[in-house]
């Protein structure tokens, strides 16, 4: 397959990796760009879903309400992923909301067309089922971490995620891809757990934080205090492309 | 389709709705029961995956060992599921172990005819990403409820999904599934954390326990103690199929 034309955001989506090239060509023309503010909703839970949703520029979080009005946070997505896709399985209905948590990009994409493509093209039936094994198994560990790590933890394992686990040797600076208070919920936690989380996790490990910027001189030590009750190796396979 | 033959094991298994005559006919020849005691192992993970599982009496419990030596429980997975499947996108290794909560039996059926099928007939790849769709929403809702649901909570929701919500009026009598350390365990908790979490539950909602006998007198009250900090509405469709 040879896509010159393809533009980037869309050769970027591992899932479109089994898509025909008819498929992919007829793409771009039925795209439409579209831009959100930081707390604008793209879409709500259960509502009639159209489209899907490729993020080109900035993050966008997703998550469901509770009966209690707090928020439960799925995922916090950046640019160069879909969203919104799996609803073709949920009866044509977003399974959570989505929200901007800064000013963003999207390009959205008619769902009518991937459900076709899916329907009629095995191998995109089968990159889909690929794409959604490898979620299912980011999901089993973040209800392991949920509930072996403590919250210092969580932290140095959501800051590993962000850099190259193989250099070991050389301090690495991090920057936080969104506030801290998005991070702290994000993680499932309070903001003041999360202060406190982060202050015994700078004694642990010696990391150095100011304002957004994380300093890592020894990522041994970050990985050795935080991937001890975890069960993927270290450096861990199921997290590194993922960096969310 | 008409399966006249079918053995119970196999027409009770939601994917294999999707699958073709010729194949659901050529699995009883393929077929292998399997006897396990209690605390036996089917699988460790990362085995190279030959088979995959459907459980026909008993309980299996799937989970991972962590750097520190102690399981994360993944599940607990009763008769009348399928297991194992899903290595079929992790290179052909299990993705979890499995071990034998009680003596218990289960059909084996070789993955290569499984990967086959999905590989040939759309219609079967469609049925597996609709159940690993409808999964995905139940694994968002279990860290959903890690994280804001107290223990008390979790133990009130794992209850409310072993009967049938509907019937909110009439006294109804819960028998626990497996025994009270592996609820626990699945529920993510230490045996006092739930210890003391069932001593609350039962002073909150006026539940009685007897040995692994729950009786509840008022399904009403213990929903709307357990489900207000939960983004599913209650009787709630996400879990009532899964029985788990």
């Amino acid at each position: 397959m040879s896509h010159k034309e393809t533009p980037d955001w869309l050769s970027r989506i591992p899932l479109l990796r089994g898509a025909s090239d008819a498929f992919i060509k007829s793409l771009p023309a039925q795209s439409h760009t579209r831009n959100l503010s930081k707390g604008q909703m793209l879409f709500l839970s259960d509502d009639p879903a159209e489209y899907f949703f490729i993020i080109t520029k900035g993050w966008i979080k997703l998550f469901r309400e509770t009966l209690d009005g707090s928020q439960a946070i799925i995922d916090i997505v950046p640019a160069g992923h879909m969203i919104g896709e799996t609803s073709i399985f949920h009866e044509g209905r977003y399974p959570f909301s989505a929200e901007a948590t800064e000013n963003m990009q999207l390009i959205s994409l008619p769902l009518s067309a991937l459900k076709t493509e899916i329907e009629t093209n095995p191998q995109m039936a089968l990159a889909m089922l690929g794409t959604m094994a490898q979620h299912r198994k980011q999901q089993e560990q973040e209800i392991e971490h949920r509930t072996l790590q403590n919250a210092p933890q969580r932290i140095g394992c959501f800051l590993l995620r962000l850099i190259d686990q193989t250099k070991t040797d050389a301090p690495v600076t991090i920057n936080l891809p969104y506030d801290k208070v998005l991070v702290a919920s994000r993680l499932g936690m309070q903001p003041e757990t999360f202060s406190r989380a982060l202050s015994k996790l700078k004694a642990e490990t010696g990391i150095t934080v100011k304002g957004a910027t994380v300093t890592c001189n020894n990522v041994h030590k970050l990985s050795t205090y935080s991937c001890i009750t975890c069960s993927s190796e270290f450096p861990c396979r199921d997290m590194a492309s993922g960096k969310r």
